[in-house]
């Protein structure tokens, strides 16, 4: 039974002005209060070096400002040292740029001793590749990222067999079954989530009770932890949601945050608790049924009902 | 915009001994009681006419005995009349025997005509093929059942492109994106749940919560209605879930059954209200990554991670 206490480290709004140095320092204070609660691991939010810069019509160079080159570079440093310092792992969100110039929504794992283990590229880019009129905020993470090539990998990290998601990910259950049928017991994941993402407030309203239930029920249907951190409060006039948490394998929520600003939430976690559930009800060896699921590869969107066999159509 | 009045009918125990005729007669009572709320459409739950056999470690005439040939025979008779009489279809959960002798888990449609529109074959068999020694119950439904060999076929009928799950298909997401990916609007789905379906305590003493996440979470990423119908209760010294719920699109759950007994719960529904889901965050043809998803088609159970690519390893 491997044992690990883990935090997210909420985040509260980054002004657009604020420099990298400004967000890395909060990050480092976050780290040291995870680090006193005794944890291991800590995860920061999606695009957390930043004010979330999709809301915004950007173009050329003042577009390009917003992303990273290879990291650790010397804004980010200090976060890198502190957590070899301290022995604190931690999974970062960021805007990277490749040595190619390609565009990425992505999270950088970092080991206790501050070294680079993975990456991931968020896959589900939410929003819109055009400017959408008429609306107070733009979401155009679909014009300024590419959606990511790297799958869905699994690292063996932290005692675990560990992944990671980004925001609207969470809310497709194929990016969580694609990470536990790689036997992912831990899924870090950081999220920018405007209140105001759908543009319908019969949908908005509800943005809360959504994020819970996608990402409750990616951790129960795959037997994995989840620890997920926010970047929240009301950012450039744009509000977005708190209630970063880390989630049982149960679906459980054991630990919520209760603020809209910078707070560290913290568990002690069971690696072993999915066992159970992947001993049991979802023991996928057992129950799935592949041959069944073709469409979920063979379409992209929703298209007229297959046709039906005669057995089906009750004779 | 269609409106349509749906119903869950929620059953109580049924006794071992009980004949198909009693639980037809109480499934009347309920089509009547759904009729006179404005009900045009109730589902009744799975394998309704019987005792939830799998319990029991039955062969022969004696497991033969719990399977029906065509429906409706002599004793279902008066459910379809029922049914013609007042204009109102149903989906029933009935054990299915096969001309060639075959075993399904299966629901059938039935149009408010008393005439069968089309049949559901669960795909996803809970329990185990042998019997679990030191367990007060059995769960024998891979040793008793086929899985379904119908794919997750969707109907056009009720105004509305209507799929339909059972029991522990809703646990699974593959099964709701399977019939969300071919635009289905309304799900009809039949369970019992035994509270000792793991037996595991700490899994499932969170049957209810997990009964709902699941439902939640499928309506909610696949922008439909779900109408799901216990049957529950005290079975034979057997205690099953209640919690009957009618949910939608949102994922919120707008009706939902207090007892564990015959109940019937009602909502009116707006089959257009998943449209402004599909339009917007489950947009599946703008949003989804189907290249991304192949280990769900390509592998049955959890493995071990896939090769890390150099940009995966933080390269």
């Amino acid at each position: 039974m491997t044992r690990l206490i883990v935090a997210a480290a909420q985040m509260g709004p980054v002004a657009r002005h604020e420099p990298r140095s400004a967000a890395v320092a909060r990050m480092v204070a976050l780290m040291r209060a995870a680090h006193a609660r005794g944890a291991r691991l800590v995860v920061f939010p999606e695009l957390a070096l930043t004010s979330f810069f999709p809301r915004w019509i950007l173009e050329g160079d003042a577009l390009e400002a917003w992303f990273e080159g290879p990291l650790p570079g010397p804004e980010a440093r200090p976060l890198f040292e502190t957590a070899a310092a301290l022995g604190v792992g931690f999974v970062l969100g960021y805007a990277e740029r490749t040595a190619d110039g390609r565009h990425f929504n992505s999270a950088l794992l970092v080991g206790a001793d501050g070294q680079v283990i993975g990456r991931y590229r968020k896959v589900h880019l939410p929003g819109h590749d055009a400017p959408q009129p008429g609306r107070a905020f733009q979401h155009l993470e679909k014009r300024y990222f590419l959606p990511g090539d790297l799958g869905f990998p699994v690292f063996p990290a932290f005692g675990a067999r560990l992944g990671m998601l980004i925001c609207n990910d969470r809310r497709w259950p194929e990016a969580w079954r694609c990470l536990g049928l790689q036997g992912a017991e831990l899924v870090c994941l950081g999220y920018n989530t405007p209140l105001d993402h759908t543009g319908h407030a019969e949908i908005d309203s509800l943005s809360a009770f959504h994020n819970h239930l996608s990402m409750q029920a990616g951790a129960y249907q795959n037997a994995l932890w989840v620890v997920a951190a926010a970047k929240c409060g009301r950012e450039e006039g744009s509000d977005m949601l708190g209630q970063s948490a880390i989630i049982a394998p149960s679906g459980q929520i054991v630990a919520m945050a209760a603020g809209l600003d910078d707070e560290v939430i913290c568990a002690e976690i069971d690696l072993g608790m999915g066992r159970r559930y992947r001993e049991t009800i979802f023991d996928l060896a057992r129950h799935r049924e592949p041959g069944a699921y073709r469409l979920i590869v063979e379409r992209k969107g929703a298209g007229d009902p297959l046709p039906l066999s005669p057995a089906a159509r009750g004779a």
